[in-house]
């Protein structure tokens, strides 16, 4: 799901006033800021600490989304609080839960629990939860 | 988990531009604020967006993690574009999934999912998620 024309413009303000410099993980293009800066239109700096988690290619469209339902400063913090060799397996979760937050506005991935627990139970905790 | 006074700082400025009007549910306390409103020490306008769901008295601590997890004003928006008669469920599984994101950073409430993925198939698409 797109980010809002709003948000970009935020973005783009932001973008202006950085410079010139970006990443330059191994692997990388030069020069070329990671996914998440990339999204935000603003200078990928070393250390950035979305770099790792969402490439220059593909990453931008998944960090819309994560951004779209969390806020960039929210996961930055909450990745800062994360072990380093922990961080890639929250990106993920995080991502998961953007992306069904996305297609299912009310439930989220929630809809998936209810789902499992009807399957292990043969009834959901669906009206403790929703009830 | 407390928020930050950053935020709790940002969310008293937003008050100030808010008018004199509070919320009149049914229940509440003439002129006291729901709970999204308290904890963010702004005014509660009539029609605020959070007052149906988060009461004066214990909603500012459910609050605080949406807050904490999400960002109020992503949580707004969301709720803006969701049916009123459908906002409840959407408030209940949204703070589900930021009490979960707060008890376990990495894995929020996924790590719900993938138990019972576990218990269903006797397997977990885990190694597919975060693999």
């Amino acid at each position: 799901m797109a980010e809002s024309s709003d948000s970009r413009r935020k973005g783009a303000g932001a973008g202006k006033r950085a410079s010139e410099a970006a990443t330059s993980e191994p692997g990388s293009i030069p020069n070329s800021p990671c996914g998440a800066c990339k999204f935000l239109r603003r200078k990928c700096v070393s250390g950035c600490i979305f770099a790792p988690y969402f490439g220059s290619d593909q990453g931008a469209a998944r960090f819309a989304a994560v951004h779209k339902v969390f806020g960039a400063s929210n996961v930055s913090k909450l990745l800062m609080h994360i072990p380093v060799n922990r961080r890639q397996h929250a990106v993920v979760t995080i991502s998961y839960e953007a992306q069904a937050r996305l297609s299912d506005p009310v439930y989220g991935c929630v809809s998936t629990v209810l789902a499992l627990q009807q399957q292990v139970h043969g009834s959901t905790w669906r009206n403790g939860l929703v009830g």
